[in-house]
């Protein structure tokens, strides 16, 4: 493994060097974003069933990288167009850093779904969906779009009927719509909670438990997803040219979608309220991150504000179309802040599109290859989880029992309380203390 | 954007790639600061009015980046003697690298603020003031110091007047001292929280709701100023040359500073009330922190120690003159942690400086560019906030009514709540559950 | 200091300079561990002890770091065949990330101590402990195990003997199993907590007050520890060799036994339970990444699987013999997930090498080198832990009085409430509000 010589240490190595040493960083930060979706899901969810949500943010994690480790990765060379090529069968270890970065791209997707289902579906069931997300369902969308083979690629259908690709950066749509359009399908399927619509249609708002984690982990995710934007450029591309120039613009814009999302979603919560809703800011502020997301490499500083605005804007709005509409009870808002807002942001490509990067492209063309990769990855993902979620449904295994829900999922699931010393009942405990 | 040549790979391109790869990883860690202000400000607020301090702290980042990139970032050139030159004018994308860097820094000022009004600054106040810092008062400041035609620079009168330049590294007087000062300025302007002082002039403690996000804030701060601090200096000079030396001395120094900082702040609370103080600990460990940061790359390994030790013993001793002397209600002691530490530090260089450092430089020369530099700072910061607040007071614009700051903000200002299953009253909620 | 020749950014100067921007970035997230060590310690303390608990943290970094600068360094290289060179002597500054880059991993042995000894141990006698651990537990160890002159090293006593080195990447045994030993004895030498076992040898469970911030500090850790593990490899190694396919392996098999670890701990509380319990689960994260940090370097895919497996089923098992045979008080578990998970992961090597790292050593040889390193470095731990705390315990100086231990330690010890607005009895305070 070692047996290099010196000669190898020219100006490729040194570059393969850099390059390594900054997805190895931008990996670990994209997986932090775990803490985070733990703190913000947490946070969201009432005191009984904190600990359900936390359980499922670690189990995530762990089937889902395993099973991403020795199914998914294969699955999505395989739509890719390179055959199935399993991680466990790579012949240069070096390769695994490519497979982690893959990986925490597939568990954002799937971590965001957790948040939809909250405070009512089995831990089976979640662990269930977990596993055949990881394996099969995102892979076949990251496979379809981010390689040039791949249907949504330019060697694929979309390209090859437009002319250009689909253009989704750094997942906008492929991991973050995804995961949303998923936990909505998955919370309509499973139902809502008890309590939360009256028989007239009208909503009950169940608030969380704690602002504080819900804003840490908004922090936290911020932090995440500068890895997960700037990262997805690497310091050199593959013929060795620098992309400072790449690496640049997307710093920027990711900064500016955000700042502009928790202007806008807080804005229009003081239009409608009077009052700067902190939930709002703070889930706006993902928003705009959302937004931006499939095209941070591509948009002029005016059209960050714009995306990042649109994404934190439409917040609000689309989260009461959910709820009062579609009465689906989607507990940590993950359609309005991943699913609509993804969706959005790919689709503003053409209007946003920086000079330099659009060249003699086509906005028409642009946008319909947009809209072409976001109706499939849509459809794909409304259609499987509503498949398997249907299934477990008439199984009897989508859903804890009444008593169970009304409980809390914490002592039934797990067996715990999340925090025995607070709240009506305190547990009894043996030293005597406080 | 991508049409470089091979030929362009070569060695300065290669030292691009480094500076640029450890700008974005060390950007990315001074950005998580944010999330580390807002745990520690939060903890060290009431209840009640927890929601009110982390909406600030996004709508700081928010609104400030925000302003930064339209207006800040050309006062900072202009006032440093490179003429108006926004950061939405740029013409290298690349160059957005260094303006995101620069935009942390004045965020870092900018949210300092925050923790000295809470509990009874208007939502809108402070989101003025924050805009007028990030457009006006943080870039007059940073452009005066940090160029070197700048007022405080060594082509400016500073260095004109007495050889050297005022030389603050990362920005313990630039970015701490400014805003610990605007903060105890803002508080002094606002007047205490109802309650705090009685009529004779003692002092009532108000603590904070949980020592455990504070904590848990100073250590999520102390990771990033590691970004902060040893970020400051680049891999490579402008020359090419490797600065390894300067890096390993601004690690082990911004180490040990911070460790002095904790156990002095800790020891000097111990010796008045023979207990060991938490909170005292802890910001002693940021107040060490702040007091190396103007001088992490001139400080020997003692005078890091002292340096470090003497920011931390004065803590106790100036927050105690701030709260009885003076009556000002500085919330979280955004003064003595960030205001007094940071100007010690500065001050102390030419004591502590590694002779190598130093080199044939007058250390009273030394010290009168740094004093020079200190008293601009001030008193600019000083003039500006207490200008504006006076204003916002005037306008009757400053603080909440009586009935909202009693209520809380949480309520008055954002229409939420931060623990509705915890304290006195419980909110009734739709599912049944506890 | 900066007047170094462009002769010198060679291939040579860019190699240093890449390999110290890495080791600088793996320092900081390493750094981060204390945070997350603050969490899950917190977490899984009582309420009236985290303010405590906290402290401890602080000053286990604070005091640590200061005396490993001061001693530490130089046992470590006199231990190692270099002679006493204490850090503060260095004459290169660069030295300094060196000297850092030990001193975290150092941190990371002594504050797994204090997750053992919570709720009982007084402040001082904690920190007299830390003070030796720092000046010459630990540094023994890792000048034993990480110098081809130690004892354990390739040209010390174990080389010598089996013609193979103890070979521990990261410190599985060195850092962990070392901590997590090294806390057994300590709680086993102080004594259970007042009430936790009956006075027929029957144990009562006493819950942490928060199981948010037991995660929290659980998927912190996480983060920190890819610095950890894969930070341990130098991106070149000292001939210029580029070491990606060793970063590729440690990535990959330290993500695999994590999840597995988790799986498998949670597998095996449902398999005796019937429910997930969330602290099994992360604490079983937590034992899958101690298991293979000695050998992530060296084990095959499958092998991560399994020692992270191994680890994570162990635990709940262990647990129970600690606290059911041995009537041992090891509140935060840190024998079961740091001693015995990295003992177990070391003795695996043989195992579960891949072929490519095990050449032509025997596979017995191999594990008389691991087992004799194990066996040295756990008989050292324990005689000089017990002495100590022996020590103190005949002073009447290692535990808090009764009356204080059921106050709770935050204000006997620090005259904090940890949450003054929550619990039992809400301290009178002056503004009027909730």
């Amino acid at each position: 493994m070692l047996e290099l010589t010196a000669l190898q240490t020219e100006t490729q190595t040194l570059i393969d060097a850099i390059n390594t040493t900054w997805v190895l960083v931008v990996t670990f930060l994209i997986f932090f974003m775990h803490a985070g979706f733990a703190m913000l899901e947490a946070g969201q969810v009432r005191s009984k069933n904190v600990s359900n949500q936390l359980t499922k943010n670690l189990l995530t994690w762990s089937v889902g990288v395993s099973v991403f480790f020795l199914i998914g990765a294969g699955i999505d060379s395989l739509v890719g167009g390179g055959g199935f090529a399993p991680a466990f069968g790579y012949e240069a270890p070096a390769d695994w850093i490519t497979w982690l970065y893959g990986a925490v791209f597939a568990m954002t997707a799937a971590t965001i779904v957790s948040g939809a289902v909250a405070g009512r579906a089995k831990l089976r069931a979640y662990v269930a969906y977990t596993f055949l997300l990881a394996a099969v369902i995102y892979p076949v969308v990251s496979g379809m779009a981010w390689y040039d083979a791949g249907l949504l690629g330019i060697d694929g259908f979309v390209g090859s009927t437009f002319g250009v690709a689909f253009d989704d950066f750094a997942g906008g749509t492929v991991v973050h719509a995804m995961g949303g359009i998923a936990g909505l399908t998955a919370a309509w399927v499973l139902g809502p909670r008890i309590g939360r619509f009256n028989d007239d249609g009208s909503a009950n708002v169940i608030p969380g438990h704690s602002m504080t984690f819900a804003v840490l982990g908004t922090l936290m995710l911020a932090f995440g997803w500068y890895g997960f934007n700037v990262g997805t450029s690497a310091i050199f591309n593959g013929e060795g040219a620098f992309l400072g120039e790449q690496l640049g613009r997307v710093a920027m814009t990711t900064t500016l979608a955000m700042a502009s999302g928790a202007m806008a979603a807080g804005g229009v919560a003081w239009a409608k309220t009077g009052k700067v809703d902190t939930l709002y800011v703070a889930n706006g502020l993902l928003a705009g991150l959302v937004g931006i997301t499939a095209i941070p490499h591509a948009a002029t500083w005016w059209g960050a504000f714009l995306v990042g605005g649109v994404a934190g804007a439409q917040l609000p709005i689309v989260f009461s179309i959910v709820e009062k509409r579609l009465n689906i009870d989607d507990v940590c808002a993950v359609f309005p802040v991943h699913g609509s807002a993804g969706v959005i942001g790919t689709l503003m490509l053409p209007i946003v599109v920086a000079p330099s990067y659009l060249g003699n492209t086509s906005r028409v063309d642009m946008f319909l290859a947009q809209l072409t990769g976001v109706v499939v990855i849509v459809a794909w993902t409304v259609v499987t989880t509503g498949l398997i979620w249907g299934a477990l449904k008439a199984l009897g295994q989508a859903r804890v029992s009444r008593e169970h829900e009304q409980e809390g999922l914490d002592v039934s699931e797990h067996g715990v309380e999340t925090y025995p010393e607070f709240g009506d009942e305190g547990a009894a405990v043996a030293d005597g203390g406080t």
